[in-house]
């Protein structure tokens, strides 16, 4: 089941840059992880911000909010989610 | 080159319902056109709504325009464009 | 698995009344029969306004599409879609 | 008499885990006991956010402010309120 | 139980002006009739616009939306609603 | 001469809570000697708010404008203006 | 008692040029009109738009209200208002 | 050339008194000058708010800027400018 | 002196096609006389939508509302106007 | 390949004014650099706002990201971006 998820991060100035570090690092495995597990399947950067577009294919919404909340970087964020389906123009639907 | 484009269809009541089939059978087929040469990568449903969330992978920002211009539903459509790039985290770019 | 629906009527004043009445006549019995299957938990009226608040436990978000694009009153509606899941202060989640 | 109520929690990251912690668990304990007295029917929560979408059955608009601003995460939320009656459609009006 | 409720009148150009000025005429009869039950407390002019600023006392929402969808212009109205209640400042709570 | 006026209050957690009671305080005295005045019509609260909706009766734009900058909340609260006058069905009016 | 009053004017395409010049010329008459009463102290173009911005020097709110519904243009304006005062930096005051 | 320009006052709590006050009373004396100059023609409190509207007569836009980044409360300001020119129901341009 | 002017076209669909493209033809020859005369520096179109960013260098606003309402499809445009003025970085300005 | 590019800058006030500095000459430095490589085409003051309105001509949408983060006010930046194309009525596309 797929959703759109709109990520925007806001890392407050008063996080040590060291400590920053140490989250960006989580969330970079904590999200190839989900990669290669076939949940998270794209993840694109936003030019010129510091944001991604990406789409999610999970088992239900359950699923969905507890991947989103385990983000590392989380707390910093602003998400969107839109409910996705397949498009009857798409040639991966025949 | 990657953009995320989000269309919304909003067909007049006044257009002839056979016209309007004839139109979206034309969008289809250009659509499809349009995945099976690698310009338009993904079509996904909106759900609950007549609008879809689509990547194109275009040549340049021209090529696009002239893309999305040409499609039959064009008229009755708004169109939003969101240029994007490789995410550092994407298992994709390794 | 449950949506949030926020639906909104529309109805031309060039729709004639009695198509109209036939059209809500329809979008009545539709809804009744998706209520009595259980996959339209809630319907509540907002005061004041042509509209309302939904709940919804369906399959997937490709079902929940086919339900309310099937809605008789959907080209007349403007519709937004909220997925929810189960909260942890909640009594029915025990 | 129904409202649909709509929380979003934004705790300051200056407040201390400890006393968040209580503060929430708290929170939990209210809105059970409202939930058991039939004043709080419905509580959801919001996918990738924290806050919840509920809905609240009181005597008058009174009761519902004195519950709202009764939350311990009273300070630290924006909450919106929309007034619902039943809809004619709904099988349970019947 | 008290609502601020805020109307915005809108007449298509197409009503024609006789059919018009009757629907106002019966708005004008239904408003003070209201008033005169006491369940229309205050209405006041938007100075500049086609709108209006009111308060309505009302036994619960049911009545309040019966009353609004009763409103001759109805039709042609952009309606807000917030339910209110009694301020502690207020001398007349004493 | 009419205004609708709306407040919303928004305290920062920096203030100790012995001054923001104080402040308070002399709030609700200020604003209950310009009800006993004639000069604050009506005061109610927005239900889950920290808000409230007012009516002023005012000289004019001056007198109102020294008034709201008058109020000891003045620098913690968001507030808009809005000029009224009399409703042509208004019963208050003949 | 001064306002600063923000005119957009949209005439539909339907209405009959002759019909729209004749509403301008008596728009432009009781513009002209209410400058040399004083009432109308000031109207500027906004560049680029069929809009302006005044400044309306009225007795009271019930004034600026049958002003600006005595506009010929007024059933083809957006307006608002927005009142003003003395400002203690102006050398008007003194 | 004329120009419509809005100011919002935005000062800190964290800015002590003393200073707040020296930097008001260098702004009090700079636009009083730029009046007495004829280059800030207008300037009107808006009611209930710490803001402005005001009219400036300027050379072009270049100088218009400078004037505005020169305002001892730039740092603490909103400013929003809109470009303006003679309107033809002037009486004022004849 | 420079302005950023952004314009959108929305063509309704009533206007016979001959007509509508006589219109684009003057709108073409029109802007490219202003681009000639040095007064509208740069035109771009705005990827997927019919609209634009442009650049005027004009020598005051009542001429770029001269220009502007000139256009042949002003009346079916959408015009926002932005002053600019040199920027202390450009190397345009040593 | 072009793009607008708006950007406004808000530095906290808690950056020290020599660290402030430093960051606005490296910038300034920056920006000429791309300015006279050819990637940075244009750059203008927005009158009033500490903001700029840019054109960029870059090779693809991942130069654009790495110039733009690259920015050292980036981290105190609000970035939008919207891609240009050619115009057919530019006089320097023939």
């Amino acid at each position: 089941m797929l959703f759109k998820v709109e990520m925007t991060v806001n890392i407050p100035a008063s996080l040590p840059a060291e400590q920053a570090d140490e989250i960006k690092a989580k969330e970079k495995a904590y999200s190839q992880r989900l990669q290669r597990e076939g949940k998270w399947l794209h993840i694109w950067r936003v030019v010129g911000q510091y944001a991604n577009v990406s789409i999610f294919d999970v088992a239900d919404n359950q699923e969905l909010h507890l991947l989103l909340t385990g983000l590392p970087l989380y707390p910093y964020m602003d998400i969107s989610v839109q409910p996705l389906c397949a498009h009857p123009s798409s040639i991966h639907n025949a």
